[in-house]
């Protein structure tokens, strides 16, 4: 990405090894990210070009010699938050916070070739080479359904409860699914866009909100009773957004955040008295990739879907277009 | 109160049953809150003159005609919002955030009589008439200890847990207790306080910190082998302890938070990436108070330690005064 709307396809240098724990997969899909739109569209700077991409799947080619449970020839996910999967923050289950972590998406998963870092704690290997149809569901756990999960998994969506999910985008839509998946009654989407509404009712949404803001909060608590949802998650990450969540869930209720805030100011008077359970950040997608692998290998989920356009790598100018100009809401690219 | 650092004792009218779920409670002790200080500091604006006192506990007097379990005669406690108790929020254990939520202080507690709404679902009585000496431990159930214990609770104290409390006032060092009762390893008070500091130890705080602010964070994150405390107890409610409690918790932790909000901003970016659990608010006092009369009345606790001042009600301005210069932790007031 060279600037705003700016992005170009252009050869690199093929990755090495540099870290004995580190591997080298040879890409089999990837996309662009709801957060990659951030600095598309200008909001986050781009003050030089940088390579762009978190999100991957693939044959591992060659792996560092303190490599040992990660073998060449391997189909693997990994999340966008290398981890050594085994610190005390690994072990409670929030890798997105490793002592150790790095970014995987420093050199750009847009790309033929991807160096991971600490291989053993980042990579979750498949039972098998995948069949092609499954590639798009695998390459969803990478962030995109990791993080959704992650979502209803911190709203403690489950039983009984009733979810609000706000954000209609893949993060939103996989929420919906996480949601359904976790065991929850109720599930309301928040959406206008008729194609997401489709897909969220596909994925176990029962209602669809189509306000936003306070109106969008009456809306949720006229469904409930007049209390709120017993569970939110936010998946845009704006302040709208946020507030829209925090007031529409009850009190004592959960709010799980993961669209990545951007200019987000919370009062605290307010959040004093909505006395609501809040729990967000990058998701540690990592902890829930070998339950995702297995139901999507053994095809109970199918959160491929969210992938509407599928463009190979060099046309990787237009797959950023369309979703910002929201005429798709997730591009696979294939390398 | 007349305004900053004006409290005068007055005569005003003895309160009645207005509603047939209210009971009138003759006033066995009754004490200043550290919440009463921010009007008192003139943080909180103080427009007209306002009755003042939350905290309470006393012999019920008369109950209204719909008022089925409690009894005059029975000696009684609750706490500053009168709840159905039967609602749903309520049967969440969230009865601060009640659909028929009163506040009890409006007429104001600091008092000899006071009108208590929704006396069933308020109020608790103790087994019997309590003997004199656990009247300062029965009075702080009725707040100060429901709050502290709410914090430790929000922060998820327990066995195997490092607590930081951050706040020494009687919240604060009544969470200490909270946390020791609920198994916490290690309990690390921070105070600059002597006379705090002893308080804290005697109720089971295992480590001192006198730091604030950046280098408070860094003592904790030293005592935590650079991770951060798993629980954190926030009770203050500025933005200094808040960010304080923020950074000092490490991601996954807990953080609970039940200083009153004042003029707190969060800043969203640093909150997602903290990556923390976090429960706050008014504490739902109610649904610890069985359970904390009953620690009371068999004296495993003694949190009436924190009254270090009694005085007779006619002196209630010379109380405010010895919480405002820090010279009390907490007045009792004798009515």
């Amino acid at each position: 990405m060279y600037g705003p709307r700016d992005v170009r396809i252009e050869e690199r240098p093929d990755p090495k090894i540099i870290e004995p724990t580190d591997a080298i997969i040879k890409m089999s899909a990837t996309c662009v990210c709801g957060s990659d739109l951030w600095p598309y569209r200008g909001i986050d700077p781009v003050t030089q070009p940088r390579p762009m991409g978190h999100e991957y799947c693939g044959i591992v080619e060659e792996v560092g010699s303190q490599v040992t449970s990660i073998k060449p020839g391997q189909f693997v996910v990994g999340s966008f938050f290398a981890s050594d999967n085994t610190c005390p923050i690994c072990e409670a289950g929030y890798q997105s916070s490793c002592i150790h972590r790095q970014p995987v998406g420093a050199e750009g998963a847009q790309a033929q070739w991807l160096r991971v870092p600490l291989a053993d704690g980042t990579l979750v290997a498949t039972p098998d080479i995948p069949p092609d149809d499954l590639l798009p569901s695998l390459l969803a756990a990478s962030d995109v359904l990791g993080t959704g999960w992650f979502g209803a998994v911190a709203a403690e969506a489950g039983p009984g409860k009733t979810v609000a999910v706000v954000g209609d985008g893949a993060v939103g839509l996989l929420a919906v699914l996480a949601a359904r998946q976790l065991g929850a009654e109720r599930i309301i989407a928040m959406s206008r866009h008729a194609e997401r509404q489709r897909l969220a009712l596909e994925f176990g949404a029962t209602d669809i909100v189509t306000e936003r803001g306070d109106e969008g909060v009456a809306s949720i608590k006229e469904l409930t009773g007049g209390l709120g949802a017993h569970s939110t998650v936010e998946a845009v990450g704006t302040q709208e957004s946020m507030m829209q969540s925090i007031r529409a869930t009850r009190p004592g209720g959960h709010m799980g955040y993961v669209g990545v805030a951007h200019g987000v100011e919370l009062l605290g008077e307010e959040l004093f008295f909505a006395e609501i359970h809040l729990l967000g950040g990058p998701a540690p997608v990592r902890r829930f990739l070998p339950e995702l692998i297995d139901l999507i290998w053994n095809r109970k989920i199918n959160p491929g879907k969210v992938f509407d356009l599928q463009l190979p790598l060099e046309e990787v100018a237009e797959g950023y277009r369309a979703m910002d100009e929201r005429r798709a809401i997730k591009t696979l690219l294939r390398p």
